[in-house]
């Protein structure tokens, strides 16, 4: 048997090193567009803060490691330009536009998504910046190291834009934020947003929530970012807008698309059509919460569902978990978490939701050294049912969220959750993790 | 009606505001033999730590609040020497020897525990502490400011023996920590114990584990501990082997006495008799893992068994989840945590028990100021399920015990935990969380 992955970054490369783990005599092949497999994109921020650190130490494992010791055909420099379903093969060029043709029994597209750039003018221009691929942070290192960058304009405030902040104010180089809509991480309780956002303030960011962006020109001295009337000057632009799922190949060949255009797969990841699987950031995923669809795009998801794809196309049929949107990220000195659903996204899903925001501490009583953590938890006056949490803090917020992230898996309710051991020390936390303390707070409401 | 409730700590005074909070008109009484009530105990070696913050910073809330506020009878100094089931009455004796004796309708014991001391020759010299009690903590600091003191020997290597070598060895004080049972935290795995182990060796704590303590003596300029043919010379000896349940005043009056001498409690927070309620550090709880009896006496429990005493001896009826034995704690870097079970504990419960220890790392691949994270994880091999998790590193550790220990509440399996959707952000761990890859290879042996 024939086994082809279209990509090889997470899901591609776990997909094709598990099936060779399980079956030593499969034949595996990955098809890759750019040089590069196997790295820690979201390192990526990191590694460029540091001038002197080379983008590829974030290469996981190099492609002679997939090659020589594990055996997989792997073809770098190759792009996908068409799936044949009834012929199982795809066909696409090679570097230097060579085409080539490669059969299949099974197919994994794991194409992942790319970073949305606006359709606006100037938005082509050199300078104006993307973070996706290590390619993109190699063009955005090299672009740092060989000019004298003193300002950049980030168009965006999502995860990636205020990590990018972080790394950019580290280097010295002045930071402005635009974006088209008025509310400043709108997924957050306003306070807390409000928490993140003096954050950034305090490390001199400059943010413009509620700036529609017009263009982007050449000045005399580099670039500039037209808002309308304003006019922001910069050498450098960063657009951090979003990334969307690359699911062209697979709509081309006619697999059905799913939610927010990412390929629709079921829970052994097998899309439409017989044979052909996908997985990663281009293919959607159950949520546990909400029990429909969804499409987030995230590193873990990727690795688990290339797992996955890779043991059902091989013929061990596995179901994958759905998920619950766990995500963290930090920015400067404040860690910002996500599980499962906000109090919208509740409402929407039809839950009779509450919410409940409650400020608690990162240590114990007079531990000395604390800071506040700030935690929001959405629940189900229907069911009691736990639906979500957020939470803020300069401490202790990362890892905080992984327990109401277990508890949205086991459908708990928030009374079971408030009712859990979790953990005390005084360097770590009150008493009352303040994680139950919102429960507490929040069974009061349902 | 009249609430008595016998002790002012974690568990008496919640249950003593809880009531009030309730029931505003109830007559809530607490008699507390000390003159402290509702203070940090957990807090005591991080304040000793710094020798000009008063341990009076500890109290959380101060007498006066419970009394003038919140309207509850507080007694202090008020020492409990009989409970009369039949009478439905306590009496006992008041600062200066004065009787008192207070009727009740419903009764609540939260006496806690106390400290172990061994009862060997000269383990009541002065200079000879152990420390539980906000007194005993105020006597230490006071021994510390008055004396010049250079050198403590702790006797036991348990949380807070560890806990407080850091703080002596902040202070510039030689610790030596002596126990007479051979294995250095005996229910860590081995490769485990030994990393905490290095880590009191670098900061110069010396450890004599396997040495059979046989009295303390006073010497020309201090204390001397001897152990056999050793002589271990000091000027203070901290003894930290241990609590036990104050439950001799339950069991004078015919009350059940449960694991490890604990007063039997139901889920409700009864004990054998009609009207008699006991909580916190005096009274057992059920295991969720085991699901037998178990007693580990926590901070976060006593709180909580408070609150839901109170709720039933005020006539709602409520249920108390068990316990999973979470604990935490810290010495000098290096963050311990576990819950659930051991390999040995999940045996002796029945389980067909395996184990995986797994080292990963504490933040993403090549982000710089990693530290190793060790995990051990049990799973029974009958039924896929996790019994408990231990673990050890620098950072990242304390709070990432909570998410498997909510697993453990929702009775997941190892499988279903391996695939929850845990947050991911390279300053916070890798891809995959070490809790994660603990349970990806521990279900190979399952």
């Amino acid at each position: 048997m024939k086994f082809v992955i279209i990509g090889g970054d997470a899901a591609g490369m776990s997909a094709a090193s598990r099936a060779k783990r399980r079956h030593p005599d499969l034949d595996v092949t990955v098809l890759e567009k750019s040089m590069d497999v196997s790295y820690s994109a979201c390192g990526m921020p990191y590694n460029i803060a540091v001038p002197d650190r080379e983008i590829d130490d974030l290469v996981v494992r190099h492609a002679s490691a997939f090659r020589d010791k594990q055996g997989i055909e792997l073809l770098t420099g190759h792009l996908v330009e068409r799936i044949d379903p009834k012929e199982k093969k795809v066909v696409g060029t090679r570097e230097g536009n060579e085409p080539f043709e490669v059969s299949f029994d099974r197919l994994l597209i794991a194409t992942g998504a790319s970073p949305v750039k606006p359709s606006l003018p100037g938005f082509d221009l050199p300078g104006v910046m993307v973070l996706k691929a290590l390619d993109d942070g190699r063009r955005i290192k090299a672009f740092l190291n060989s000019r004298n960058v003193k300002r950049v304009v980030i168009v965006g405030m999502g995860y990636i834009a205020l990590e990018m902040a972080e790394t950019l104010r580290e280097l010295s180089i002045a930071v402005g934020m635009v974006k088209p809509g008025p509310t400043f991480l709108p997924w957050l309780y306003g306070d807390m947003a409000k928490v993140v956002r003096e954050e950034l303030e305090d490390n001199d960011v400059a943010l413009y929530p509620g700036t529609e962006i017009t263009a982007v020109e050449k000045s005399e001295s580099g670039l500039k970012v037209v808002c309308g009337d304003r006019t922001l000057p910069c050498d450098m632009v960063l657009v951090g807008i979003g990334v969307r799922p690359n699911s062209s190949l697979a709509g081309a060949c006619g697999l059905k698309i799913g939610v927010n255009g990412s390929i629709a797969v079921d829970r052994k990841l097998r899309t439409s059509v017989d044979c052909i699987y996908a997985a990663g950031d281009c293919a959607d995923a159950y949520h546990v919460v909400t029990e429909e669809k969804t499409w987030i795009p995230l590193a873990l998801r990727a690795n688990r569902a290339g797992w996955t794809a890779a043991d059902n196309a091989c013929g061990r049929e596995m179901e994958l978990a759905g998920i619950v949107g766990t995500a963290v990220f930090r920015t400067f000195q404040m860690e910002v978490a996500r599980t499962g659903l906000t109090l919208e996204e509740a409402m929407k899903a039809g839950f009779n939701a509450r919410q409940m925001m409650i400020k608690s501490q990162s240590r114990a009583h007079a531990h000395g050294g604390e800071s506040p953590i700030w935690v929001n938890m959405v629940g189900d006056k229907a069911t009691g049912r736990l639906l979500g949490v957020q939470m803020v803090g300069k401490e202790g917020v990362a890892h905080r969220i992984n327990a109401p992230a277990v508890a949205l898996h086991a459908m708990m309710t928030v009374a079971e959750y408030s009712q859990t051991d979790l953990g005390y020390a005084p360097p770590f936390g009150p008493t009352w993790d303040p994680t139950l303390t919102a429960a507490n707070q929040l069974l009061k409401k349902l």
